[in-house]
């Protein structure tokens, strides 16, 4: 007979996958760091993994609040995050920064609108991590003076955008597909918001989508 | 003719240092954390990095309320730090493990004797950072697991430590060398120290040193 999931183990379900994405983050943006070109920027792109990292806890202590096993809901999602990470591999510094500001500004939206079905503190939480702008702020600030400095590394990631708006969406299908989750499968409404929202965000660059 | 340097400028000299060794903890700890066998122990290094972001922006401040420039401090021992990287890079994750809490045993160790000459301010937010055993316990705990399961990664490990020894008092004696900061070169009582310090956490892991 198969299991009925209570409320709060849906709840537990989904925040543990936006606790993946949050890691994943993190790994993301300590790997930019590395790979900076300055010493400003890695201390820059640092911080950034640090604000991901204080997204991942307060979904973290969420899930354990709602009596969730974090690590074993995490171990269910794990095939899924590598091989998004496999078909989005960047080729370089400049692509893996443009990955974290495409990707994370889609999912940020699409989880705004998607989420409303949580209960009020995991509720609470989720916006006090998508009401944060920090990584976001930093992330345009640096890819619009590498698109204004150099016109050929513009046109590539210009090109590399418009492979990730792609992958993002994907991505979206794929966490709508998680079963017991709230996630919710775009309508064509929220796919046109979705595109708006990421071609505004290209054009603070200085590229069109 | 020379500048002679004020006290306010070898200590944020000297403070930039460890801002620098605390960034590459954290680039080191976040790099073990994706490379991790399992995800409950990429959520502890990523935890562990997250500390010593910490510990690098209770540095970075003071260094900035001394009227210190932490990039340009930074950018200065850039070269000396990747040096040390390249000569001390680990050939798999245990050893990636290993080298942190090796080298930072040994480095807390060392700067804990060292660093008696800094203002009272600037010596309260180094005693934070060194006082602060979490990432020495985790790694401990961890290779110490590591060890008792498998004698051919121990015996590996306890090799790579007998490397990573020499290495890090190399370092130490090329901080001990970089002008306008208060880092002494060690005297042999200090040295022999920090060998027994050394030996005991390797015996903590089951190890001989």
């Amino acid at each position: 007979m198969p299991h009925s999931n209570t409320p709060e183990e849906v709840h537990a379900a989904t925040l543990s996958v936006l606790a993946f994405h949050a890691l994943s983050t993190f790994e993301l943006t300590s790997t930019d760091s590395q790979h900076a070109p300055s010493i400003r920027e890695s201390i820059g792109l640092a911080r950034l993994a640090g604000h991901s990292l204080e997204h991942f806890e307060r979904l973290a202590s969420q899930v354990a609040d709602l009596g969730g096993d974090l690590t074993s809901l995490m171990e269910s999602q794990a095939g899924s995050f590598r091989a998004f990470r496999e078909r989005t591999r960047p080729k370089d510094w400049y692509e893996s920064v443009m990955k974290v500001y495409v990707y994370d500004g889609i999912m940020t939206e699409y989880c705004r609108s998607t989420l409303t079905a949580l209960d009020s503190k995991s509720r609470e939480v989720v916006d006090s991590v998508f009401d944060d702008t920090r990584s976001a702020d930093y992330l345009r600030e640096c890819l619009r003076s590498v698109v204004s400095d150099d016109e050929v590394i513009g046109s590539r990631l210009a090109l590399w955008g418009r492979k990730l708006v792609a992958e993002s969406l994907t991505r979206i299908r794929e966490f709508a597909a998680i079963p017991n989750t709230v996630f919710e499968k775009p309508d064509e409404a929220l796919l046109q918001r979705l595109l708006a929202g990421h071609s505004k965000r290209m054009s603070d660059l200085g590229l069109t989508a």
